[in-house]
């Protein structure tokens, strides 16, 4: 299997998949296309020609292609049953995919005003009305997800969720939102994990920029 | 079970998992919240307190929440393996999954410009290129799915693909944009599903209104 991804400084969903290979150690050869280049979308297309020509996708030994970080994940919890990707308990598993498709399809405030970008550093800035509530939202799941499953990840041990909301982790830590306490040592947690700390470290060595994710006016 | 949707007329997340439930015979309780009312959002919240306030949600009956369209999708598909909500292939499934979590969290030109009204009618409007490059992209799912399965449905019978898909068959009702011959068929053969047809005729009974959405200036 390769697992096509974008710069790990920038890509946002790319991370998601990737950290689920790493953690749960499960073998891919990763390709990493550089994003914001003329050439970025034919060179995805290039491997996954029915996909929408981003990033993340996976290549399956038969050529065939599955896109979109959530289809990525499931596919893998499905086809690797030996790993706890999604909780194993049948309640907890809804609320799961509730909380990673509410992420999915929703905090458009906060992508949109605090991309990721792993090398930055803008701390107190662009905090919109928008962008607060979506962080409001943000720490009531995982304030009720550590509660009810008694952490240290967001259902008990790192799975597909913690995944899911590992971008976001990465915008806490460059644009340094007020957060509750309970949401910082979470975010803490999450940086420290060794797939993260390997992403990370990936995303500091880098040298392709998007210079237009550099700036922050 | 209860499934809490919004008025039939405008909320097209609530139409994804109500068709799944209407088509494989699944039995619900549905309960109905009007959307943009000041109450909407409490209304919600006294049903499923850890969710968004939004709908659809999923009460099962011990009380727990599951909600987003999509995670209702999944939670349906392994609750009721019986039905074959997701394609039983493997690698069908793969690229059920890639294109429904690819609508999941695109496509927000068409979304923003193209909301659902079943009962407007606002030919040739709101077709900003952005709206135009989403549709080419759309028709080019559609026929690469109705060409390798063979339709009528794009993975053969109707499942949660075609569902995640049917709001935007709403849409392209209403706003009539110029389609292929292989998508115009397959926006007639999904109006024309009992289950779509069901939901088409409570919208149009519905006496409730969002006002801003019934106008498109
Ligand atoms: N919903 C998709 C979004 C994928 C996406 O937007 N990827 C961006 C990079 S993070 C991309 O490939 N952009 C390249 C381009 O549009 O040319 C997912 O979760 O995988
Ligand atoms: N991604 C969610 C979106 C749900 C959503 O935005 N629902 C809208 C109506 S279609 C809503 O409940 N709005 C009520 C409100 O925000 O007050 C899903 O797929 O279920």
């Amino acid at each position: 299997m390769k697992l096509l991804i974008g710069d790990k400084n920038y890509s946002s969903w790319s991370m998601r998949p990737w950290l689920l290979f790493k953690h749960f150690g499960i073998p891919v050869e990763e390709v990493l296309i550089h994003l914001n280049e003329p050439g970025t979308k034919s060179a995805i297309l290039a491997h996954a020609p029915t996909g929408p020509g981003k990033v993340p996708c996976l290549i399956g030994d038969d050529g065939s292609a599955t896109w979109d970080s959530l289809a990525i994940a499931e596919t893998l919890a499905e086809r690797f049953p030996q790993h706890a990707l999604w909780p194993r308990d049948p309640a907890a598993r809804s609320h799961a995919r509730s909380v990673s498709a509410e992420m999915h399809s929703g905090f458009g405030d906060l992508r949109s005003n605090m991309w990721m970008n792993i090398r930055a550093s803008f701390p107190g800035k662009n905090a919109t009305p928008g962008v607060l509530a979506d962080i409001a939202r943000i720490e009531a799941i995982w304030s009720q997800c550590l509660a009810t499953h008694g952490g240290p990840f967001l259902f008990g041990e790192f799975g597909i969720v913690d995944a899911m909301y590992a971008p976001v982790v990465m915008r806490f830590n460059t644009w340094q939102p007020s957060l509750s306490e309970t949401a910082a040592a979470y975010v803490r947690r999450v940086t420290a994990l060794p797939a993260v700390k390997a992403w990370i470290d990936n995303a500091l060595r880098e040298t392709h920029t998007a210079p237009y994710l550099d700036e922050c006016p």
